[in-house]
């Protein structure tokens, strides 16, 4: 099966799941070239099909466009496939519940052992820190790069005002982490006004993210949500679109 | 492709996505004549066909309804195009999260860079402020006039124990501010919560929401709220209804 | 058309909105014999139709069951047709938010033009006033006159631990204001927790409800609902089952 | 009808319920052997059928897997099945209103009477009493044991940073009370925020609880479950995949 399907099946899935609405994107790594990278064209997630897959290099040029327009902010992808050789695909999502966190500086916390993961740490980043005045989009390769730098050696960055980019060592944990990291970020700001201060909130500890974070690959959830995916993708009607 | 296309893909779109119900209305400004206005017939927005657009002077009197109903607050429309020739699509919507403010005078910031428009200022609006005891509906060009000045140069107006009426200069960003307000009003009051005074919350710069409103259109949300919405209008069981 | 029809549009309806789950039900006075109404046999609302429509006499006896089930709680209706003659339509219901104000005796108020009806009060009623020890359920004629009285000539009254009832003189507004109460209370949750006690909440005042509640039929929504069920019945798949 | 079809129907409407995901499972006790469960291989419960279903003894080893994967959580199954002769259906959830209790030691309470199950006792439990350093999952049978003292007597355990185990006399109360669980979760919380320390809140009390628990097997609710899960498993496109 084309690896091609890789960033369909996520695109459409983070879309099922509000994740990601007609904006946020997801890429894998290219299997035959580690300097290449594989994400849509500029279209609405859960749109995608293979036939709208391109290759970009590493400097988010996408090497097979003919003429076809991408995204504004690919240089999220290609920057941080640069620095970080363990990362094999991206997510960059505006998920409802991380910007609050994003916003305020309170600390994302493992509170769920599905969203161990965040025990690695999740930095925030202000693209004002980078540059005054933008409209907040990732435009280019200095803003790129910025934000793959405070990512970091973690699995994800929250972005102020924005949302958030993460990172996995495969596609499933790219997405599933995605969809995580918002639930957990439900979850903990509810903790925290249920706890009111008057009782502390118990989050997994180094030891139990580290024994969590060793083996979750979300495969249960991949295969259920790739056959979600492949039967609208096999449906005639879909298909004559 | 026909302009009363415009407002029967904003109506049924809004109504997708929870910001209007049975209730709010979407309109544009007449391409041939920027004194005309079109607009559904009384109807469920999420009903609404090119059938049931009709087409308004700036008095908000219907030329060709023969005898169809027309909404009770159409002079919403007709008094903000009068006074504001920049705007050439308005929606006015009773989307559930912007009560709150409406009711309590807490000011929307734009917290997500989708919703930055709220920068421009969202003013609030008390319909007692013009007329005491009324249901609170705008039945009239005294009451549309008055909201009209409310809102001023302004890209939404809160109105208080109603909900808000959002204006753009084309039907893409008047839908897409209207769905960006609540989703950035839900995102507001969460992480006043999650601060709870004791963290600051960053909101977008002067500077961020004016990059950020010079081109935002929404285009890629628009491409794929049409096309789902004519999906199911050239669906022939939709069709047959 | 046959009046049977009306509680089914308001069962199927108010379970689409999720006001109802597989508990809750809607009743009509007939329109034949004021001292007769129409409700569902036993069973979940989403699934009724009219042939499980039965008719009740005024001490809740099912006159036409042939050895049906008939819900439990049925004496709410009769109690409360026998106290109000200006009453034609009752719904019984469990929706979400307003337990927690069921059960804190915070009271509700009108913060949205189309709950406009809360402002002609809506007292609390706990069934321990009545009878300690109960499993909560009005299972009984004493029962159901001891609520009908705390109802009074009140819209609707909430039942602690358990949910609301909900009157009005014709279906569409027992059904519209059920959906409506239920938004009001999330509405107003979130305006008490971001004015934080440091800010004013201005609720409708009494002339605005007053000028209102006078009209105020949901008639649209009403017709966009009865749509929807009568697309659903007509399904051949449904008529199947 | 054969009893596999009971974790079938359970496992799909806790998944249409938003209770589990891809993670989470029901099982329930054998009739034919009671020291034997049935509960399905390791799959997504939203697309678990009859075929899937396999035996295990209550050491947790499946009888007729034939190579197929089983959960590496049914320890939690067999352990409580030993200790606890009444418990004849069991169900394992990550329902996330539940986590903030779990993790916060505030105690949950029956504020809505389908809930009332919640008043015999909701203890919570913590993996790291047991063992130090875990993934949190519950992968063998010492961790199973642990887990099933904490339960006790009582209906459900919340397991921090996890979910909860829930059990019943019968598969509709092991599910009823899984969703009525969270309902109540998220109830509370918003109770516990419209309160705000100034108004008591009113749970129900013992003797509700006993006579609401004497009866409440969600009967009708099962009734409409269980025919939503046999007309997807009869539709001839589902069958075919």
């Amino acid at each position: 099966m084309s690896q091609k399907l890789d960033p369909v099946v996520a695109s459409r899935t983070l879309a099922e799941h509000g994740v990601i609405d007609a904006y946020g994107h997801a890429s894998v790594r290219s299997d035959s070239n580690p300097q290449r990278y594989l994400m849509s064209r500029n279209v609405a997630p859960e749109l995608v099909t293979e036939a709208d897959i391109l290759e970009y290099d590493l400097d988010s040029n996408a090497v097979d466009a003919n003429g076809r327009a991408v995204y504004n902010e690919r240089f999220i992808h290609g920057e941080i496939y640069k620095k970080r050789r363990d990362v094999l695909a991206i997510v960059h999502n505006h998920s409802h519940a991380v910007i609050p966190f994003a916003c305020t500086g309170v600390a994302l916390q493992p509170i769920f052992h599905m969203s161990a993961f965040i025990g690695m740490g999740v930095p925030g980043w202000d693209i004002r820190d980078a540059k005054k005045g933008t409209d907040l989009l990732v435009r280019d390769a200095y803003l790129g790069e910025h934000l793959a730098r405070a990512l970091g050696t973690h699995p994800a960055v929250l972005m102020r005002g924005h949302g958030s980019t993460v990172v996995g060592e495969n596609i499933q944990r790219a997405v599933g982490r995605s969809i995580y990291l918002d639930i957990n970020a439900r979850m903990q700001m509810q903790a925290i006004a249920l706890a009111n201060g008057e009782h502390p909130i118990v989050f997994m500890d180094e030891a139990e993210v580290a024994a969590n974070v060793a083996w979750q690959n979300y495969d249960r959830a991949w295969d259920l949500w790739k056959r979600r995916v492949m039967a609208r993708l096999e449906d005639p009607e879909i298909g004559a679109r």
